[in-house]
């Protein structure tokens, strides 16, 4: 491939994520802009900035992420499939919940599929996308095999690594573990800490096949001069 | 007042918290049992533990709080319904709400007084507490005594200062602002960083009147060589 080819390619893996509590109007519409620039796969960011980010992408091929059950994966069912539903209502095109973390460290994996289920059951008749964040820095690698086994039985669509919000983000060896434990049956999301090209492209090699990164203008920008558009 | 007086009293202001993702059963057991033993205000948990603290607290003066909102602020205004209607059926005494910080640092108050009306007018009305998160380390001081105006108009019961998951807890001098803003009407819980009596006195002192923090025991052991019980 090409360079610009190169860039494209990784350019269209890349979630284009904005999570921080303070993160303003004028930053949500940056990112969208930015993504839509770059051609990155989405933008991910909160849900109270759903609806703001699918009204500015609205004729672009741009997909709008939203995260739920953020960062804690400590909601209730009955938050959760509201949030769902609203985010749903909003537009937007994949939903990256956090599982039941602390049901997960307490082996009770009816919990973390039953919430699980409140957002798939919803979200997928309606044609969304989810990831389930497994958040694989608080996990033993036998907790991470079982998630990733509550991935495939739920059906979602991605597996992901990390909320960016704890102890430590992706790293090579969990996206080999999850993308061994998965298959290709379903994506691997590698997120958290993500910095570099180098940092981007070991993730891709690993077996990624979408990242989740506040570095996308900055990884595209160390292959290229001047944005894809 | 005698030593020990002195520390049931510090005690009485105590909300015993534990919001890590990865808390199991075991720990919230274990904080429920801590708090009835010490003789905390409450425990301060997350929703998915709510239920569970209200069953091991249920004969005990300890009240329930769980986090909402939590804790970025940025949930819908619906999955903030659902979730504080799931937490009064779950039997909590009181809410620990995030303000929508991402509004207030817009400066759009009406969207943070819609999130705020959305959590106390159902909590109230059941006769839960709601406290007001407003995230003081994100704040400029004129957002910080905007936040308390809001508070005082929603008619909460306390504006608290931190999550403890952001870039900074309480400071003395947010504490002694938060209480100049809101006068002697409603309470002001400072969180966040207290780990010593010594920084829980302070707090008090400043004009604080509740104090969140994951250090109790360590905090009211350092003033008696066993529990009041």
């Amino acid at each position: 491939m090409t360079e610009s080819a190169d860039n494209r390619h990784l350019a269209a893996c890349i979630d284009h994520t904005l999570l921080r509590a303070d993160a303003q109007t004028a930053d949500i519409q940056r990112l969208c802009q930015e993504a839509a620039d770059f051609g990155f796969a989405a933008v991910c960011v909160n849900p109270s900035y759903a609806a703001l980010a699918v009204s500015l992408l609205c004729n672009c091929p741009v997909r709008v992420a939203a995260v739920a059950n953020f960062p804690l994966g400590a909601s209730t069912d009955a938050a959760l499939v509201a949030e769902t539903c609203a985010l749903i209502n909003a537009g937007v095109d994949e939903i990256d919940m956090v599982m039941n973390i602390a049901a997960a460290k307490d082996g009770n994996w009816q919990a973390v599929d039953q919430g699980i289920q409140a957002v798939v059951g919803q979200a997928q008749p309606a044609g969304l996308i989810v990831k389930l964040i497994i958040e694989t820095c608080l996990l033993s690698e036998a907790e991470k095999v079982r998630a990733c086994a509550a991935a495939l039985a739920a059906n979602v669509d991605f597996v992901k690594t990390s909320t960016g919000f704890s102890t430590s983000g992706a790293t090579l060896a969990d996206v080999c573990l999850l993308r061994r434990s998965v298959g290709q049956d379903i994506g691997v999301k590698a997120s958290g800490g993500i910095r570099t090209r180098e940092d981007a492209l070991a993730m891709l090699a690993a077996g990624a096949n979408r990242l989740g990164t506040s570095f996308g203008v900055a990884i595209i920008g160390q292959g290229q001069q001047h944005p894809a558009s």
